[in-house]
């Protein structure tokens, strides 16, 4: 049995996401699981989100460090409340807050892996630290700060 | 005559940014100009930049902030030298630290405005903030620290 993504998960009107909606197909379909007690996701960018010749561009990092906070933020929560992903009520998480620190430029054309630790769970926000590696190597580091969703906009399956 | 965007005088090999390169067929092609002190860029999302239903998703708008944040680097860069862009040598600007708080969401459908001012030029270091507004409201403010690519990575036309 193939393990679901927490974006596997959310509500499917709430999977439209460019960054991880499953249903997306424009978009870039991020997913996140737990390994251990960090996050991981796994991303090989495509040959046009190109910055400058050779490296990937720092908006793409951006996204995958904010959806992978996001996702982040919801496998925490479930576990936090020794719930399982897909019990109701559904998590889903919005970015209060991004900052990313591009350490050194990220080879373009192998595949990057983001881990996530959760740094701080309080009430509706998470707060998590993500990431960004190539070959092994720290590339970037992001911090997000995500917050629930109300429940009034997500409409159970 | 039509003004160009600064991004419009960068190298041409360094015209393939997805973020605003303008020879990437598949990119975003965010274009910055001068609007007295502030620089200003207009974009309007697509259908399918979608975070939840009817809002922006927020790894657009970092990637929005991003490339604004470098091409307003570029312009302060000629300005403070006195010099027009497309004069030798050429700047070339990439992003060693990016922040964006999302105040509120951004509704999707409708031209966004983004506005950057410089709040710090030393050496080979920008650093600007950036507002993104919708209909005339602010929905994110970012600041990007840029610097200077080094001259070996540049190839003059």
């Amino acid at each position: 049995m193939k393990i679901k993504a927490i974006q596997d998960y959310y509500p499917e009107e709430l999977s439209y996401c460019y960054g991880c909606g499953g249903l997306n197909e424009r978009g870039h379909q991020i997913k996140s699981f737990w390994h251990g007690d960090e996050t991981v996701s796994h991303f090989t960018p495509k040959e046009y989100h190109i910055a400058i010749p050779g490296y990937v561009y720092g908006g793409l990092i951006a996204s995958l460090i904010d959806c992978h906070g996001t996702g982040t933020a919801a496998l925490a929560s479930y576990r936090t409340e020794g719930r399982e992903p897909g019990t109701k009520p559904p998590f889903r998480f919005v970015t209060a807050s991004l900052q990313v620190d591009y350490l050194k430029p990220t080879p373009l054309g192998i595949e990057l892996e983001l881990r996530g630790k959760v740094v701080e769970l309080k009430g509706r926000k998470v707060i998590s630290e993500i990431t960004v590696s190539a070959n092994g190597i720290i590339t970037a580091r992001g911090k997000v700060i995500a917050v629930q969703m109300p429940e009034n906009l997500i409409k159970e399956k």
